[in-house]
């Protein structure tokens, strides 16, 4: 898992909340774990809606970001009607990519149950051609949403 | 459940295997009722495949066929690991509709599992607007497939 | 779809809020009409979770109601992001049955995205056996819920 | 991505082919990340089956295995109809831990689209206590598979 880097500002953090249903469980009472995969994602959404970065933001400015490379490290299990917390995190990049960082935690606990980080790139929604440099939009959200007071 | 009403011909059916997968099954060890419309489709589209009505098949003619109505009817339920057969009839209309019947069933046994009805239309794919009449091309299908000898 | 029946209370409603997954919509941003039932499921366990007939409260008295029939008829596709609200409202029937109605309706225009009905019997958690009258915990469930004042 | 260590034997593969679900594409025409964990778990389960290392092999013999660890690597995406093969590699491990590696490729070209990697562990059954030595059943299935003639 990388580390959050910002040091003057805070992280760039959300919280979105979950409720594992039944047909997530399997004959064990635990919650399949590609499941967790939606969650990375609805933590995802939810950080671009909140911060100005979702799909649609970067789909309107020219760019998708496709995910190519995934990692999910699995602590405790869930179980049916379990209630939790998916905190996702931006790691600030030199490179032309999106990094986040996930952590779900049981919102009664807090207890961690497990840890993850997806990285995007960014493409050319015309030429679906990889960026090798972050596109400008993104720098100028980026410099916004970490900039220190 | 509507009935095969092809009278001089066979009825037009495919048969396509499938086993429950362990993600697919919930804490009492029964498939999840929401999965069966994936096996629907997966019958639908083996079907497709085999006489030359596949979604590709439709959409080179022009059109799409989303699914407009679904019921499906639960007998026996499926365990992990479990294998079954999807068989899907096609059901000739009158009206601009595709419409398919499906029995699931085990392999072993022939036991029927569940069985289910699906309806289509047609839509133009450039103009999203609903056929009143059966396009050509599956006119000519339907001659072509349902022909008696 | 069967008519809510209670002529002097009120019919059991709930209203459960949802958008659509990014990983929910097909390749003509239409979101799958498979995942209608994931939403039905939603509506069913909310309705549950407010007026005190969960699959936790079911099971706690012994019971377990598989879905044995599902229906749903599909008005108007929904898009990436959209913002829906799932009703759901139980229907009182003199058999040991439990029948629930959904409608699927946008957020912004109340307008009818879908209709469904799903129809779930009672089996002992212990024999696993079908039964044929309704059990005490529901009918004073039914009792408490749909009196009149 | 761990390397297969066996040395004096060949490495102890399955391969899996699969077809591109229509409800498993996105609206760019490619498959969700998220489903690549279904198609390592119908890897794994493939293998399992093949060389007497299934999900119920490992149950009767009192254990279960859950996944504590994916990595999944993009390179390349899927699209509707598209056909590959899942090659799931058993990577032998001195510790109590069973590791697969995964690649999927085209059927057609053979062309890489993904690697991965699932660690699993584990747990007694009764107790769900992680075992830290591996089962005797295990080491048997290892020696009897791994070993050189």
């Amino acid at each position: 898992m990388e580390e959050a880097k910002i040091i003057d500002g805070a992280p760039l953090i959300s919280l979105t909340p979950f409720t594992v249903r039944f047909h997530e469980v399997d004959l064990l009472n635990v919650m399949w774990h590609g499941h967790y995969l939606k969650l990375f994602e609805d933590g995802r959404e939810d950080f671009g809606r909140r911060h100005g970065l979702s799909y649609m933001d970067v789909f309107k400015h020219g760019y998708l970001t496709p995910v190519v490379d995934i990692h999910c490290s699995y602590k405790k299990s869930l179980g049916y009607a379990d209630q939790g917390i998916i905190e996702t995190t931006f790691i600030p990049q030199v490179a032309a990519k999106l990094i986040f960082n996930y952590r779900l935690y049981l919102a009664s606990t807090k207890e961690t149950l497990a840890t993850g980080t997806s990285t995007q790139v960014f493409l050319s929604k015309e030429s679906r051609e990889l960026q090798l440099t972050a596109p400008d939009f993104f720098n100028d959200w980026k410099n916004r949403t970490t900039a220190q007071g």
